[in-house]
């Protein structure tokens, strides 16, 4: 039942010009990560960021993913934002697009993309959203991963379309009955052996206790650490020492 | 001496979300030119306009160039702006890639790139990033056309550095005696007759009266005429109509 | 019946940088009109066209007034977004005060302020931001003048805590039975003698017939003409030359 | 010869989004200073950080400035940007009235307005941008007070104009010669004892020793320490100390 391998996925690239978000870890969770989501400049990251975040996630041999969100930095593209599925696929295949140019440029490829934050949950639930993103993605990329949670409706038209996904746990957000996180645009700080747990329990168990006190059962691929949630490089320390702890590698999905 | 094949290039989708900019004829433009350098978000040019120009430009059979900016929307780069090199070099990288995304979802290949405006000037003049610039197109693509005027430090470096150029006359700018355009933030309109004329007299005698009255010789692949100069779209049909009267064909650069 | 004097607005000075909107008429509308409500640069508009604005509207005796809308450029503040009342109320803070130090620079007040687009709309259906940016007002100026749609809960919120408001009719747009106008993120070219029709009827019968095809009554103080709908300027024209035809003097609300 | 009273003031609310800048501790800096230069939006600030910024100055009986700056927030306004002195006075214009709304809201005046960075050194040394700027401010509030160096041509013109200024020492730059401060895009970390006996000589005996390694004499109303200085907390708190400690007392330039 015991999930041999997984991936750990963070946020990285989240800075904004001289701005630093959350404790501004990314240098110590990169090494314990197998996966980074770099954001592309929208919500987060500018291109300097960016250079040197594929950089680093080159020098630790880890996966490299966009991390496209709303135009909306302010606002770190958490805010909902009424745009036609149209308009949202072009500013994917933008951030895509520059982030795939500084990977082409330090001879990587990129692993996967994740839509950031509001757009993540838009996409989550709009159909119209989700079959027009997963046809680009076919015609740019039939390989590409595509980061989604599995009881979403972007997990369900990219299984129908073909692309290839990569279910995602929560390891700092809470569920609701419905297998979706409870989005929120801030977080607390957490306890770092209580997230371990609920990783360990999920990895093992395939189970999760949701906002409502009962457990559902999860389907995960990879396991989610926001970078800037409060103490995050301890979660990840802590995550990555129980997995292991247990046997379960941790390792990118391509390399599965 | 007369050129039998010349390119002419125009600077494509510069408009904003709903702004328009000079008489908004891309439309009637592109199928006039043979290379489009198509703005790419940073002083002009939004996704959902790259998406547009990148098929309109595929349906015309016409060479698609990225033409990067600095990172100034309100003053359209045309701006200096005292950023080092490795910076503008990242912005460029971004660019870049933002295009070639759309490109790539099309199914057609970047020609070239063009630094815009107070950028392409910088480069002309600024060797520390004219060679960052060529350097990093070397490694990201050895074969991508370099845009600039022959007289400038541009050309030089990437000559040194074995990247393809495309030399530049400006039908729409003044020359000084150092065979440099003189750069402006505002254009007037212009008579097309004596653009077609100057144009003409440039491809078959190779040269150009300066602002100081004398002629110089001037070198070049391509002729530059902006869409946004008043009455550009009179300017590029009485040009092309006088090239093909004296039996000169217009051409993207790689078709030479 | 017949309303006297009639307030005539339109929005003015939303151009950027080097881009234009619409017909890019506000020279040729502002004569015709007795208020202007000016972009604040966060939908619209800069700091050079701010004071240009100012400057035109104060050489024809025009209320000014601000025009704050969502802090969203590329989608011209047309696009709703999730932001809460507090920080909505914030932004409309700023936008409201640079637009002040303009008209303190030429030595004219504000005469109102009209929140734009999907921020009005969103302004119109939620009691929470309406009450705060009302609250707001009171504290900040309590006689300037709110516009808004008298089905609007701004309006019931402002006329409850004592802010002064001025009701508009929309003269191209539709209404639907609730009394508000449909909102659109694109608007087609209109026949002026419709609109002017349409204007003079609701000006002396107080009644609109709505898109589901009967008549409601509707009560406004102030006639809206759109600068950026296609042929604005017409528009304008057709309907002041039909009220004051019809005896009703053009005149911002602050004279009446 | 030693100054009885001197003003503190540093740079606050330069935040942006959910991004901190330097050691986020505007919170533990604002009742150590006597003066707060408030960012205003256009290099780093956002209208809730402006409006908790207005109330924290309130709340400890400081003197608020605006601190307007160049367009540019990913280059936090260190980056020099070629535009025109009415252009900037527009853009400070626009930016002095942002923050003076959220002044008026929680019922306290402007005090001073203190161009940033790279604006700041633009003014310094370009007559045409500091006549406009002073004369800017003649029209708007001839009793602001204008924040500048004795060196600069801005300090000239003002005392020419009639402008009143507030001439500042850094105790976190170094100086050259020519009594101008060297600026600097990115800052060390200072001992805190070093810069208290700097700043504690200029105010005792009026010398700084440049970085020439000679002494020069200084003129000044008030101390600024940057907030995004590292370490910066221990450098107001040194500083402050050391100039309690001999006497001298901190307060606001409008209280002197």
């Amino acid at each position: 039942m015991t999930q041999a391998t997984i991936d750990l996925n963070s946020d990285m690239g989240e800075a904004f010009g001289p701005w630093k978000i959350g404790d501004d870890v990314d240098g110590d969770i990169m090494p314990l990560i197998s996966s980074a989501n770099i954001a592309t400049g929208f919500h987060a990251g500018d291109p300097n960021i960016m250079n040197r975040s594929v950089m680093l996630a080159r020098e630790h041999g880890i996966g490299i993913g966009a991390h496209p969100g709303f135009r909306d930095l302010v606002g770190f593209g958490r805010r909902d934002l009424n745009e036609s599925a149209e308009g949202l696929v072009n500013d994917i295949v933008y951030q895509l697009g520059a982030l795939r140019e500084f990977a082409r440029r330090h001879g990587v490829r990129l692993q996967h993309v994740k839509p950031h934050g509001a757009l993540y949950m838009r996409a989550a639930r709009d159909e119209t959203l989700s079959r027009r993103l997963v046809q680009t993605l076919r015609e740019l990329e039939p390989t590409l991963l595509l980061y989604c949670m599995e009881s979403s409706i972007t997990c369900q038209v990219a299984r129908e379309l073909g692309q290839p996904v990569v279910r995602e746990f929560y390891a700092d957000r809470d569920y609701d009955a419905s297998g979706s996180i409870v989005f929120t645009r801030y977080t607390q700080a957490l306890d770092p052996q209580q997230v371990a747990d609920k990783v360990l329990r999920a990895c093992t168990e395939g189970k999760v206790r949701t906002v409502e006190g009962r457990d559902i059962a999860i389907g995960f691929d990879s396991v989610c650490i926001h970078s800037d949630t409060p103490g995050a490089l301890a979660l990840v320390r802590a995550t990555r020492a129980r997995l292991e702890g247990e046997g379960i590698r941790i390792a990118p999905p391509q390399l599965f």
